[in-house]
């Protein structure tokens, strides 16, 4: 794909190694994998491919970084107090997104709210926030209980794979007995309303 | 059980008439076994066997109000936004312990905190609030997968019970695809700590 240079000054390719160097091959593989989910969803539900593809890539751009770089984003930044109870699960979408218009100079809102929600989701999604909170949810790479079911509500109704994955990863964190930031139940309480009875 | 009038001017025996005649007689012998267990925790814990037996019979006393009673509580005192978008599940605790005050002349705050958080919990528990949430989860008439389990932690670790019937309720909510009460996250993110490992 060739970038049209509207959202980025890189083209796909340098983007790839600024992305690749910043994570375990694993992780890049992992990244792939949700920009070929990504794509494909934007072109069955009418999104922008281009800023699918590039929110996708950058989507885990944070996820290998040290505490440290979060912890002075959240000092000096306006986030939600609770954040810093948290830690990098919930940072690297939060405030990676923020990183990430500052190292990459993505400017699009949309596509740093894709970043930001990919993780906890939010009451507003917009249809590319949905495509990446979906696309990282059931990428070729994913496997586990209910990835199936995920990916069968993602070709037919996106909404409801948004609902679907809400739920799953909601009871998985509850089960794991982990904390849940509060914006993971905000997103939660809108989206249940679209379950599939 | 002879009340000190302390708490409440009627007698048990008044008491006991006046929360009957609030209930269906299903519900009525529920509160009796909140009473049995509460008791039971009260005496092993340290608690005021008194105050727990209060406590447990009034908890319930607004579980069958029809939702205008509540809405007359919610348009005209102070509660947090949100609870207007839930029901009786919540209310009948968070407001009833209003209702209870006034209706039955109870001012001893640790009692009607006990009814307050039953069912939501809440950050901070007070050893009776503590008593008379898990109490009601585990009476001798409850029958549900894991309430042996949550029966074997009260008799050895309350902190354990509370935290452990903290995670199954909110899994059992998520996996029911019901929206979730703030107040119930607030509970589970400081009581999860306490899980047993």
């Amino acid at each position: 794909m060739k970038y049209s240079g509207r959202y980025l000054s890189l083209t796909r390719e340098e983007l790839l190694e600024r992305v690749h160097a910043q994570m375990s091959e694993k992780r890049f593989v992992h990244v792939l994998g949700v920009e070929k989910a990504a794509i494909a969803l934007a072109e069955q539900y009418g999104e922008d491919i281009e800023k699918a593809s590039i929110a996708a890539l950058v989507h885990d751009y944070c996820k290998e970084r040290p505490d440290t770089d979060f912890q002075s984003y959240i000092d000096k930044q306006l986030y939600p107090e609770a954040i810093s109870q948290f830690g990098n699960e919930i940072w690297h979408g939060l405030v990676g997104a923020d990183i990430i218009h500052d190292e990459l100079g993505i400017a699009d809102s949309d596509i740093l709210n894709a970043v930001r929600h990919h993780t906890t989701g939010s009451a507003n999604m917009s249809l590319l926030e949905q495509i990446i909170y979906v696309a990282d949810y059931i990428e070729e790479g994913r496997d586990f209980p209910g990835v199936e079911e995920a990916r069968q509500k993602a070709r037919t109704d996106l909404v409801e794979a948004v609902a679907y994955e809400t739920q799953k990863t909601l009871t998985y964190l509850v089960e794991k007995g982990v904390p849940i930031y509060p914006k993971t139940i905000e997103t939660y309480n809108v989206w249940v309303a679209h379950l599939s009875k």
